[in-house]
Order: C-alpha cells, then sequence, then structure tokens
C-alpha cells in the first residue's frame, strides 16, 4: 500500500496503466496538495502498523466486540493525537481529511471519536461559557466521554416538538431533568448506549413561573466514569444492533427527574439566574434559532463528505475487479475485461465522474462554511453574514442529499458489477452500503431536507416578483436566476455527439431546468393556495414533481458549475484538463439524463436528436474515461481485496476447511420424515 | 398473528381500517384461494410453535451459530415434511407458496432445503437414471445431503468456459474429477462450506481418445456422512461471511484426480460405455443446449416470485410504520401520521401496487412454465413446445431483473422511509435488503440476462422481415408486434388527468415504446455491423439505451397487461375490481414514468401536458390507494415490530442495561493524549 507519489503500483489495473494519457502523481498533487498528502501518509502508515487496527477481511466480530474494539481503537487515536487542536484551527480542511482517514477505516469509530470531541465537546465550548471548560477539558484524561442528545424515540426531524424538560428549582438552584414518557426517551444517541459518562442534552427549559423558554442545552451526567454504572435516576442503555457502524454504541436514556446544578445550563443563548429569571442576550428568539440553523449545517457539509468517501472506495473494489475479471470474448477461446463492455463502463464510469465533482465539491462548500463560521467568530452581525447562512443551509440541506443518494447507487451498482463476488463480506462492499444508509436519514431525512433548499429558492424569486431586487448571493449560487427570462427562452442547440460531449451542454440545460423548475414549482403552490389550502398543505402537496426536483436540480447544477470551474481554473494544470473535462462533461450529462422529460416538457430540447445526442455523448465520455481508470486508484488507496487475492483471502479465513462445531447433529440424531407432520 | 379469514387484526392500521372500500377477506380470498391460506397457515403455525424456529428481532448470531441454528431448522422441516412429494405433484404451486413461507421465515433456511431436497434431488431424479435413485432415496435419510456445483471461482455467467475436468478411465471404468487450478475451483456452491457429503458436479467430459464432449453432471461424493469430514483428494471449505444469507455455507471445493464409479454419470443426455465410448440420444447438441435452457428457466422464475415476497416484507414495516409515526402538523400541536403526507404515499405507495402486480405476475408465469414443463414430460417434440421453451426463457431472463431490481429499490426507499428506525436490525429490512441482493446477480447477473430477451425479441421482428411470418407465440407476449407499423403510428391522448387514470393509458403507451425500442434496437445493430464490427462487438455496443431498455420495457408491458387481464377477469369479485383497477392504473403509469424521455423522443409524447397528467394521475392514485393500505397486511401477515413495540423490543435486546463486559479498558488505563504522536 502506497499513500504518496511512488510510482503507480503493480496491480489489477496494469493493463490500462498504459492508456492513461497524464501523469497520475500530477493528479494526485492538484487534488490533494503536499501537505494534506503527507499527513494521510502519516495517519494510514500508523494505523496499518498498529496491531490494534488490524482486521482480517469479512471478520464475523459479534457486537459486543465490536463496540469493545472500536472503543480500545478511539483510546489509541487519543494516544496519537494525529491533529492537536491548534494545529486544526490552522487548517481547518485538515480537520475533514483526518474525518475522511479514520471514515475509510472505519465509520462508527471516526463517529465514536468526533462525537465525543466535537459534537460534545466542541459545542460545549462553543454554547457555553468559562464555566464549562472542565467538561471539554475532562475530555483529555478521559474523565469525561460525551454524547450529544437532541432525538427522541418520537421525534427525530421535528425538534421543536421534543418533550424533555428542564425545570429550575431556585430552592436548591438545579434543573431537575425528567422524560415525560418512554416516548420522549433520548434515541439514537451515538456513545450513549454503553460508554457516555456526560452528554450535552437539549430539554425545554421551564423557569419556577412554568414559562417554558424552548429548547436550551444542559450537561447532564450519565454514567461515573470510575465504573461506568449509570447514575441514580438515569435509565440509559445500547439500542442493539443496527444494519452497519457497529462499533458505535448508540443509546438511549430515560430521566427520572435527575438534578443537575444550576451552572450546567450552557449559557451562550440564555441563562437563568439563581432566583430564577430567565435572561437572554438576544432579542428575536428567531434571531437565536436562525443562529443555530447555521451551526447545523457542519453536520450535513461533513456527511456530504463522507458519502463521496464511500463511493470512492466501492469504485476502487468494482473497478479493480472489472479490470480483471475476464468473461466471454470475441473468441471463444479468448475473454476480455469486463470493463471493456460497454455495459459495464456505463454502469461503473459515470460513478466515477461523480466522485471527482464531489470530491470538489465537498471541498469548496466547505471552504464557503469556513467563510461563514469566520463571520460567526468575528460577531459578524452584517446581512451579508446572514445571508451567507441561509445560503450555506440552502446548499447543505441538498448536497447531503446529492452525495448519500449517489453514493447509495453507486455503491449499490458496484456490488452489482462484482457480481456474486460482490456479495463476499470480504470485498467490503457490503459495509460501505450498510455504513453509508443513515447518510441518508441522519441530520434530517434527505427528501424533508430538500424542502429547506426550494423554500430559500421560492423566497428569492417571492422577492424578485414583490420588491424588484436583483437576485444576488454570497457564493453567487443563485445568481444566474436573476435572467430568469431569458434563460427559459433558451433552447438546447447542440447538433452532434461532439458538440455535446462539453460541459458546456448540460450547464445550460440545468440553468433552464432550474428556472424552469422554479416557475412551475411557484405555480404549482399558488394553484394549491388557490384551491383553499393553507400554507402547510400547499407546501405537502408540491412537493412531489416541484419542489424536491427543483431543489436536486439546483444542487446538482452547482455542483457541475464547481467542477466546470475547478478544470478551467488557471492553476488547473494544462496536462489534466483533458481528463478533467471528460469527467466533468460525463458527470453533467449524466446527471442531465434523468432530467430528460422535464426538458422536453417544457421545450428546452425537442424531436428525436437531443435524447440521442446526451446518450451518445456519454457513451463515448465512459469509453474514453475507461482508458484513464487507472486515476482511480489515484482517489485514495486503500487494502482492498483483489480478485486476484480472493482466493488466499478465502483460504485465511476462520475455519474455512474445519468440519462444523455441530459435526454430531449431522452425523447421528438423524429426523424421522413427516415424524412431526401436522394431522390436518 | 393471524393468518387466516378472522377479524382484520388490531393494530398501527386502525386509523385507516374504516377507510377501505372492500371486504378485505374477500380480497384474501381472491388472492390465494382457501387450499393456499389453510396450508399457510399450517406452516406458520408450526414454526411458531417450535422453540427451534424461535428468534429474538434483530439478534447478532455468530456466523458459525447461523450455520448450526439453519441446520437444525433444515432437519426439523424434515421432520415436518409439509409438502410429501406426490401432493407436490398434485399441485405444484404449493411447492412454491411453500418456498414463500420458508423465505419469508429466512431464505437461508430456505435455500439450504430446497438446494438439497431440489436443485440436488430432483435434477439427480430427472437428469440421471434408475442407478441414480439411491443417492435421491438417502436424501431421506440424511445420509446423502446434496449441493449442485456449477459455477467457478472465473467464471459465472460463461458456463461453456467451465475448466473442471472428468475423465474417463478405462482401467478402472471411473472418472478421474480434476481441477488444473484454484481459478476453476467450484464456487460459491450452496451447501458445500460445512454440510454436504454430495455434489452435483457439472465438468467437461472427456473420453479416452481425449475428445471432450462438453458439460456434464455427476455426483461426487465429497464429505464421509458420518464424521462431515472431507474425502481424500477434496479441498472442500466455506467461503465465509456474506452480505446476507449467512445460514446458508456457501462452499468451494477444489478436486485432485477424484476417482468416482462411471455409473455417477447422469447419464440422461449422454453416457459414457465401460470401455470409453460416448453415446447419447441427441443427434444436435444444440438442441441437447437448448433443452436444459428450458430447465434453468425453473431458478429464474423461483427468483422472481422470492423478490417479490421480500417487497411485500418490507412494505408491510414501513407502511405500518408510516401510518404510526407522526411528525409535524397543520397546528404545532396536533401532529399527523406521515403517510398522510404527499411525499411519503408517492414514496410506498407505487411499491404497494408494484407489489400486487408483480405478485399476479410471478403466479401465472408459474402456471406457463408448468405448461411448459407438462410438456417435456409428455416428451412433447412439437414446434409448439419449442417455442414455449423460447418463450419461457425470454420472460425469467427480464422477469428475474424486474423483481428483483423493484425490490431492491423498493426495500431501499422503505428503509429510507423508516427515518432513524429502519436503520435499527429488529427491524429487519437490512436483512431483507441483504437477503434480497444476490437475487440480482445469480442465476445470471440481471444486465447480461436482459441481452437473452432482447434477443428473442430481435429475432421475431427479423423473421417477420425476411419471412414474413406472423409474429404469435404460445403465451402471446410477442403477439401484438405483428401491428408493428400501426402501433408505431399511435399517440397519447388522454387529456384529463380522469382519464389518465386507467390501465389502459399505460398498456397502449408500452406497446408503442416496445416497438419503438425494438426498431432503434434493429436499427443501432444494424449501424454497428455497417460500421464493420462482427457480431460479438455490435451486440456489446447495442446494450445501453437500446436492447437493454428494450428487455425491460417488454416484461414491464407483460407484468401490466397480465395484471389488466387479471383485474377485468370474470371471475374477479366485484367488490374489488375498483382497488385492484387503481393499483393496476398506478402500478402502469409509475412504471411508465422512468421511460417518458423516450416517449418523448419518439413523438409519442409532445408538448407540456402528457408528463403533467401523468404525474398528477400518479398522485391522485397514490392518495387514492392510501385509504386502502389496510389491505397491505393482506398480502401476508409476519410478525414485524411495530412502531409501539420498538421500545418494549429494544428492551429486551441482550444485556442492553449492562455495563459493558471491558468496562475496566475505561476506568483504569487511561491514555496519554499524544504518546503515540508520529514525529514529523
Amino acid at each position: 500500500m502506497d499513500h504518496g507519489v511512488a510510482d503507480l503500483p503493480r496491480g489489477p489495473l496494469d493493463l490500462y496503466r498504459h492508456k492513461a494519457s497524464f501523469n497520475w502523481k500530477d493528479m494526485l498533487l492538484f487534488l490533494e496538495g503536499e501537505d494534506i498528502m503527507a499527513f494521510k501518509r502519516q495517519v494510514f502508515t500508523a494505523l496499518e502498523g498498529d496491531p490494534v487496527f488490524a482486521r482480517q477481511p469479512g471478520e464475523d466480530v459479534p457486537l459486543e466486540k465490536m463496540r469493545e474494539l472500536t472503543f480500545l481503537r478511539v483510546k489509541q487515536l487519543f494516544r496519537y493525537d494525529f491533529l492537536p487542536t491548534d494545529e486544526m484551527m490552522e487548517n481547518p480542511w485538515k480537520g475533514v481529511v483526518f474525518n475522511d482517514c479514520l471514515g475509510m477505516y472505519d465509520w462508527a469509530m471516526s463517529a465514536k471519536y468526533f462525537l465525543n470531541k466535537a459534537m460534545f465537546g466542541a459545542t460545549v465550548a462553543s454554547t457555553g461559557s468559562g464555566r464549562h471548560m472542565k467538561f471539554v477539558e475532562n475530555i483529555e484524561n478521559m474523565t469525561t466521554f460525551g454524547c450529544f442528545a437532541l432525538t427522541e424515540l418520537s421525534h427525530g426531524s421535528n425538534t421543536r416538538a421534543m418533550r424533555t424538560t428542564a425545570t429550575y428549582d431556585p430552592a436548591t438552584q438545579e434543573f431537575v431533568i425528567n422524560s415525560p414518557d418512554f416516548e420522549a426517551a433520548k434515541f439514537w444517541v451515538g456513545n450513549l448506549g454503553k460508554t457516555a459518562t456526560h452528554t450535552l442534552l437539549f430539554a425545554q427549559l421551564y423557569t419556577p413561573d412554568r414559562a417554558c423558554h424552548g429548547l436550551h442545552s444542559f450537561v447532564v451526567p450519565v454514567r461515573d466514569p470510575k465504573t461506568l454504572l449509570a447514575l441514580p435516576g438515569v435509565l440509559v442503555g445500547d439500542m442493539g444492533k443496527k444494519l452497519g457502524q457497529n462499533g458505535l454504541d448508540n443509546g438511549f436514556a430515560v430521566f427520572h427527574n435527575v438534578r443537575i446544578p444550576r451552572e450546567n445550563l450552557l449559557n451562550k443563548t440564555g441563562d437563568v439566574t439563581p432566583d430564577g429569571r430567565y435572561v437572554t442576550p438576544f432579542k428575536d428568539p428567531n434571531k437565536r434559532f436562525g443562529e443555530s440553523l447555521g451551526a447545523l449545517s457542519g453536520g450535513r457539509l461533513s456527511i456530504t463528505r463522507m458519502a463521496q468517501v464511500n463511493l470512492k472506495l466501492a469504485l476502487i473494489v468494482a473497478i479493480r475487479f472489472s479490470a480483471t475479471r475476464r468473461q466471454f470474448g470475441p473468441q471463444n477461446t479468448e475473454e476480455i475485461p469486463v470493463l471493456e463492455y460497454q455495459l459495464q463502463q456505463w454502469r461503473l464510469i459515470p460513478y466515477l465522474a461523480a466522485a471527482y465533482a464531489l470530491d470538489h465539491f465537498s471541498k469548496s462548500l466547505f471552504m464557503n462554511f469556513i467563510e461563514f463560521q469566520l463571520g460567526q467568530m468575528m460577531k459578524e452581525k452584517s446581512e451579508r453574514q446572514a445571508d451567507m447562512g441561509r445560503e450555506i443551509h440552502a446548499m447543505g440541506c441538498s448536497s447531503k442529499p446529492l452525495c448519500s443518494w449517489t453514493a447509495q447507487r453507486g455503491i449499490q451498482e458496484c456490488r452489482e458489477a462484482c457480481g456474486g463476488h460482490g456479495y463476499l463480506a470480504m470485498n467490503r462492499l457490503g459495509d460501505l452500503r450498510n455504513d453509508n444508509d443513515p447518510n441518508c436519514t441522519y441530520e434530517g431525512d434527505n427528501n424533508v431536507l430538500l424542502q429547506q433548499t426550494s423554500n430559500y429558492l421560492l423566497s428569492w424569486l417571492h422577492n424578485k416578483h414583490r420588491d424588484g431586487v436583483r437576485i444576488e448571493s454570497p457564493f453567487h449560487t443563485v445568481d444566474f436566476l436573476d435572467h430568469f427570462h431569458q434563460i427559459l427562452e433558451t433552447k438546447f442547440t447542440a447538433t452532434t455527439t461532439e458538440q455535446c460531449m462539453d460541459s458546456a451542454v448540460p450547464l445550460a440545460a440545468y440553468k433552464w431546468l432550474v428556472c424552469f423548475l422554479l416557475e412551475e414549482s411557484r405555480r404549482r403552490l399558488e394553484e394549491q393556495r388557490a384551491q383553499g389550502k393553507d400554507d402547510f398543505e400547499a407546501r405537502n402537496s408540491s412537493q412531489v414533481y416541484y419542489c424536491r426536483s427543483l431543489a436536486i436540480a439546483y444542487i446538482e447544477l452547482n455542483c457541475l458549475q464547481r467542477f466546470a470551474a475547478q478544470v478551467s481554473a488557471e492553476d488547473t494544470p494544462a496536462g489534466l484538463r483533458p481528463v478533467l473535462s471528460q469527467l466533468c462533461a460525463l458527470y453533467g450529462l449524466w446527471s442531465l439524463s434523468s432530467h430528460m422529460a422535464t426538458l422536453y416538457q417544457g421545450g428546452y430540447l425537442s424531436g428525436r436528436k437531443p435524447n440521442e445526442l446526451v446518450q451518445m455523448a456519454i457513451l463515448a465520455l465512459c469509453s474514453q474515461v475507461h482508458n484513464h481508470c487507472s486515476v482511480c486508484v489515484l482517489l485514495y488507496f486503500l487494502p482492498v481485496v483483489l480478485y486476484k487475492n480472493l482466493w488466499a483471502t478465502v483460504m485465511q479465513g476462520d475455519k474455512v476447511l474445519e468440519r462444523p462445531s455441530w459435526w454430531k447433529e449431522f452425523s447421528s440424531d438423524k429426523p424421522v420424515v413427516g415424524s412431526l407432520r401436522p394431522k390436518l
């Protein structure tokens, strides 16, 4: 395994090695940069050399053992301290890359680590005050192990409907934490199942005057750090087996009037005085809510990034397999690699293009987020800062769906493209699918989140119509909407396959598509309201085919725009441009192909030709790009079971050749056929 | 749990109980019939009452234990002997239903049972002769436990390329079975991992004159039934963990010149005389190959059926959840079931329609297959019998892809539609996804199989053009192609949503679509050949967007046609027709909606209206059908974890509230942060 810039390692892609038209070291350097490459090498080298992280492909680890191993690995990560806080602050991108690296090894481990350090630790630090720093410091000596408890059994998406209460008792200067019933149990909390000693808990804050001040967060001890036994009044436990990520102990907690000191309230957005009065620096509670919206985007942008890492891992497995597996051929005697089949290329290569597009997309979104966060830290209160928050929120609410679904579908395609062998656990495609799966539903269900994005776009159109404002946003993702009418006049103009093989074609089509869907969504909403529906009903009846499609088209366009900008950027090496252009055009056309009916419906396309041109361009680009598929391994190196290693890996499995321990159950005690047959 | 016609059980669907416009007992009787209902009740009652089959939702069972439990359950099935051979012969449909029932419990168990009894036993009986009956009889007393070994490590789809050899040695009157290298190891063989004593092995038959007579099958002992230890010369073992179906021990075997008696050759299609001459009743080896094609369809039709069972199970879980889970609402105080959201309906209800369509489809395909098999048994050598074989083959090669993919996507949608809770193992959606997954790739990869179907359709067009034959097939699935030209003249005519809510609309569109794609595929193939490509290349370059889409459209049309015929059949109770019509129209329109771009491209649709009408009709039908969603539970009853039971099920899990066994790893031996930090 080689993470550096040594020569392209020999392996299953040898056949395609000489076909790439560019230097792979240049590509790696371009995608990563020296500094990040060195950091990744450092992390990978350490993990690979350390027996604590050793695994056997396809090994069968019981649930409890998996939880234990993951805990021991997290402990070991403390010892490595790969990325101290000051280095992370200096280059926040390294934090993302670090998560990439840990996740490539195991997302459950990465989650266990960051839920404690960031979701608990960093959130306590940023939403509390000096009096809470001890909780953060204790993470380092592991007398505190934290978790983040928001979701309840009956409420995930609707955070305002949470029912856990924190009632202030001035007599003792304590908050009383209570769960009214099991449906209000905190649920799904990572680390809470077996390990957490403290939780950052969200509860409705009540003052002695019985006034409810809405959701606030508190640090609540749940287990004794010396014994890991639950504290009095806390019913805390493990939710059991999940579809994946079983190294992470998701848990639940029910609180029976548990008392915590007044000071445990994280008091950045509001505090309670010793005598029980509620005080807040915010005059407008909506603004307080708005402030937290921006912070929540961090999680969604992380997931955006994590999903594309999964897609890459799956592609490495499937493309290597396809380059090696031979089946049929022009003559009966000689078989060809399945990657040479147009059908196999069409199944996999567009996902390779998507991996390139989403890699850059997730990175550039993160850079936008950093800009926004810097403003927050500088206590920037400008209009622009608020606009940035809204735009980031709109992007995060659609980039997570785009990336997690693309990864979900891509991993499934990879699994199927490897045929039966893809069904062996050792090939890891099952774990990738299972571990990627929650990306589609947590931090907001994808379908529900998309509504936030379409609301954002519709509000621009509304403001333009009402006040004639110019449509222009801090990150320029909506600026083109200002030319709404002109764009709706445009038509598809390519007349040859060659013309079509250019990202300008899908870019133009997407701009039209977003404008069309925006106008259709607006019209649909108005129709619904005209039928007497209230806002809630009107919006619900305008999601399918309208607002939902709008949000998806918007973010796909944005992703494509950023990729196209990267391709043509001045500092992009000339030698890489041809292949990057192909990848970009392929990603754009392939994404666009799911919207062809709408393009015809709205008259952007007409006649036989356009659909055919797009299809032929996709196939031609797949064929061009597959020659460069060795670039795929550049995306990331990791130990994957190669086709040629399959036999060895099978033979190294546990008790492969042994007879079963229960062999006597076979050899004696033969069944008497029909002895139990029900008598009718 | 109630499998009979007692009153609709109380439960999460109560809210929707009063909304259904028909009697659910009528529906159950119509779908199943008295006899099958009684049989299913018998099987379920026995399994439910027997501790051998007891399970805990979401339990974590190690691989070896899973293999053992499955073996013990199969042994218990022998004792029950639910369906003796004579009863199965009397009503072969009962065999399918029996597999449904076992699969609803666990597909790995069902596979383990039927691989031994049918794939080994029944195949030995039907392809061997009197001298092989002992192997079949010994299954009953379990001194033989069989498996079916065709696939090799390097060859799955290309069966003719198998490399295991069986060389006849007249000196000892034995065959010498040999695997030239590990790439020719038999691979993926169910039951071979730990349990099989005998395998039905496919190998290239060589006579002493070094002539190869192609693939033949042999009964080869692999383990001593008394000890379950491997026999000399046989390297046999377990392939290890898979993505799912881990109760089934898939295995491999390498043969080192293993000698078996001459009589172990299954000699229906060819035999070797004691002195080493090859004799066969077939003059034409292609006819022999053709004969076996028909037999292979049985497996694909089974998978077609199995996949739709999985879809049903997932829908039961997701629809029950959606009827109970409340989130948001018009007022902040009152929340509504998520099933009331248009978006949730659109995600799930079309799959409910698909489940009805595919249930009937898989049953009626099976009836066609029985007709074909009867002809085979009667030694029918007519042209019609051959035509039936080809048509069954074309249908099975596309019905398996249609059903397995619909189930795969449907299960994924169900899993996501249940949000986080769908990610808990106890809700079974993960197992359903993992267990359904191989349906997409075994018995032929879906994408590869579709080529067989398009070849069949293209050959009809070719014969029509060349010889002017009338297009008419035994099961009438291609008859409409005889009106090819007239159909291509038709256009979409509906002008209102109401008109569109009729299966006649998608039926007409599908007929046009199949004709269009057939003509386009023919044209594409000719173009490729005109460019100088040989047949192999021309076909490979005509799959994506052409032949592949053609095969899919053909089988979707066929499925829809059969459903529509069922709805309007005379013996369909009048009270059920309205809801069945809605389900049928919904399935048709929803399936059709993935082909809208092609319909526009070819001019069948034009302008804004058609796409909008189809979309509005789908949404209206989803809304109508969701009121009948209680019919969903009629599809099948099974123990599912209901939303209201979630809490109880979590609390009943293993060691839920216990501290971890490794708690001291937490409490002492704290890590020194950075102690292992790599020095740069």
